[in-house]
């Protein structure tokens, strides 16, 4: 299984820790095509001397090859928006995971978007078993 | 001539006034969709007794249906960033406006997207140019 995970790089890098953690967690069920979203170094200036058409066509070539998209969604990200949209575009099958401990609402377009699945949670214990669930919903595990 | 037009909502307020002045300006070309996005009553929270369900699906119909997508992607917002995938995956004219005053980066999703304009702005006169510009080389006006 290919899997897209997506979070903020530009919007900022305040969850990187725990997409690491999320990343490690899926290559457990397949490909994780976006590793460097993980990557502590990866700043929210987010340049390392590639061009901005070169990473777009670059990410967006991956997404449409994955076979799902996996959305952190806590930190507000333009990309992550446009990343939720192509896919959902694509019909492909997108969770997304929202952390509500913060005054933070999630947007109408990603909470109330009827072609992608969006759960609340808690704990990285919690988010594992809710990604579990979703991907043996959807693939044959 | 149908606009839609995109800005930040629970992303944040706080280009709101700049967001009206842009209807303004964009209701001398044709019908704006999305005039509640320059309302100053609509605060982050977003609520207005509906649903996200009920506000993803008009707005998405509105997108679909628009010859248009204009975006001020300055403040940081997921939805504006999906409603971005969602237009560009169907093929419309996207014309996105940055102004980069402040430290942010403009995601690269969007600013290296080969299938939208992407362009930055200083003052508002120089902002309604573009929209003037981007418009008389896309349609009859």
């Amino acid at each position: 299984m290919k899997i897209y995970f997506a979070g903020s790089i530009r919007g900022g890098r305040a969850d990187a820790a725990l997409y690491l953690e999320i990343i490690e967690f899926l290559k457990t069920f397949g490909e994780v095509l976006t590793e460097h979203i993980g990557d502590p170094n990866l700043t929210s200036a987010g340049k390392d001397g590639i061009t901005d058409r070169f990473i777009h066509d670059r990410d967006l070539e991956w997404l449409l090859s994955a076979d799902v998209l996996i959305a952190e969604v806590t930190t507000t990200s333009m990309g992550v928006g446009y990343e939720i949209g192509r896919a959902v575009a694509d019909g492909k099958k997108v969770l997304c995971l929202f952390r509500p401990e913060t005054e933070k609402i999630p947007s109408a377009m990603i909470s109330g978007c009827a072609d992608l699945r969006f759960v609340n949670y808690e704990t990285v214990a919690e988010l594992k078993n809710i990604i579990t669930r979703f991907l043996a919903e959807n693939f044959d595990l």
